[in-house]
């Protein structure tokens, strides 16, 4: 097979380009099998790869002279900033120069780019945004968290595969286990849209589908892929990182109130770090956009160099496994 | 007005009626000015009258024969067990016996049997559950979290109106605030259902709407009313459950783990435990379903005493409080 090309946007994120430009670094010395497009300030990025000895003969800079902010409306960003970070490095994988592509900048931006610039693979009616979600057990992907509402049966009938496909090929999981999030355990149980699609799941030889489960069982690991809604996976998603966080501020304050917990603190800080270093995750990459004619990873916005590395990783696995290529043949007759 | 009376369902929860005779009890101490009716086995709630020292004269039990599980269909069971508890229980507030009805038995029988007996309020289209959320500030009152699902604008609308004078009257908010859970912070974000009753709670002078709220912040206390359909609402209030669980799990592990961690717990146990307690919240007494004709409070099926009075106080506030006239009077109009 052909090098496994990469693009990188360097901007849009909160952090800049340094932390993007350490994590193509660490990824080089880690993999000699690829190659890095990043797109940015030329100067600022040349400067950088010099910082972090980049090896130069795998590292290619594309001058962008705008950026794309949370601020701008993502469709008309993607149609008018044509000189953007984030369409010059879309337009790396429409024109097959790359075979995947890494943002931190706009989620908006990123899925229209996603859409109009790479473009939907043949067959499939909706691309998905499927983060991994830590839990107690394996992580779970999560599939839709993206911005595309109102889905119907079919649509969350192909996130079933897609996210199979993925789980399977990018985490090496046998036969992924699959479930509908649901507000009940039995087939009779849900909205409009959970009801519809039960069927379809349970009548699907190509997956694993073992019902539906309720958002309780979720932080346990409930099954390997999660079906729903992208305003149900949103709302999830936002939700748990929220409750994290609130967890996480509670712990604090209550280890630092006195002297006698600052003690206690001591005592149990690491194993507490450790116990809960699995729900960060930020070492298994980002939210890939699935079904498209090439992969768009969405990492987050104050990323640090951990998880663009890490990103490129996912990127890397996906292409060395023809990822795409098992989506678009999965759809491709129409099923 | 009338003395406050409040029917107690006994059966059906997991708990049996050990623990609700004595919340009862302790209610019956701690106000002087309430009734209670309790359904359940005669001798059996006798023998705990005595034991608990209930103050006879403000207790009546009516014995049935029959209990709703979780296994029983709601609505069938609604309408053919006759002689349960809880279909005992709701037909005092039907007969206007009592105001209101406390049950830790099968949500979806006391969901089917508050609106088949208790029956709709005029003008009110959906009856709400609405439990409170514990945050890391003020509760939020999670409306609707109940069974019917694929709600309407008009729905969610009327939701937000009862919500509103929930908060005020129970909770002593004064110009409670309102959000929509959403995908987003803007107007323009969300789902069809979203986007559709946005405009309609924009234009209501009866509420303090303040727009859309996402997930992540639900866990700071980000309204005091927090509009969504049933199905969101459900996942919302049941993944909170399984994340404090979760994180509760993997804390109580992470103490234990080692000498040196186990010290460490020695020193911080109480501090964490009072931090942790708010978000416990069985103090706020169970989750009304409103928009009857009566009060109907749903506790957990693993309720103890402390809830079981807690819920008593509720009913006891909201019928001083006359809600229900209140809710009936928002939308008796038509509104």
């Amino acid at each position: 097979m052909d090098k496994i090309r990469i693009a990188v946007d360097s901007l849009g994120g909160d952090n800049g380009a340094e932390y993007i430009v350490m994590g193509i670094s660490e990824a080089l010395s880690q993999y000699d099998d690829i190659e890095i497009i990043v797109t940015g300030d030329e100067k600022e990025l040349t400067s950088y790869i010099e910082k972090y000895n980049c090896d130069k003969n795998r590292v290619r800079i594309i001058n962008s002279t705008e950026v794309i902010s949370c601020h701008d409306a993502p469709v008309e960003a993607i149609r008018k900033k044509k000189d953007s970070s984030l369409v010059l490095a879309l337009n790396t994988v429409k024109d097959g120069e790359a075979q995947a592509i890494i943002s931190s900048g706009s989620s908006g931006a990123i899925l229209a780019g996603g859409q109009f610039i790479v473009g939907r693979a043949k067959g499939v009616k909706r691309t998905p945004l499927a983060p991994l979600l830590p839990t107690k057990g394996k992580p779970s992907l999560l599939i839709d968290c993206g911005a595309n509402v109102d889905a119907k049966p079919e649509n969350l009938f192909q996130f079933a595969k897609m996210g199979s496909i993925y789980m399977k090929n990018i985490e090496g999981i046998d036969n992924p286990t699959v479930a509908i999030v649901n507000i009940g355990a039995e087939d009779e149980k849900g909205n409009a849209l959970v009801k519809e699609t039960i069927p379809l799941l349970r009548e699907c030889d190509d997956i694993n589908f073992i019902g539906s489960v309720e958002a309780r069982e979720i932080p346990y690991g409930a099954a390997d892929v999660l079906v729903c809604d992208a305003f149900v996976g949103n709302v999830i998603l936002k939700f748990y990182e929220g409750m994290g966080s609130m967890f996480m501020e509670e712990i604090t304050a209550t280890l630092m109130s006195s002297l006698k917990t600052k003690i206690g603190a001591l005592l149990i800080k690491k194993t507490l770090k450790n116990s809960f270093r699995k729900y960060k995750a930020t070492d298994k990459g980002g939210a890939p956009l699935l079904g498209l004619k090439g992969l768009v990873v969405k990492i987050h916005g104050n990323c640090k160099n951990q998880e663009v590395s890490s990103a490129i990783a996912q990127c890397r696995n996906f292409i060395k496994n023809d990822v795409t290529s098992k989506i678009v043949s999965a759809f491709e007759d129409g099923k």
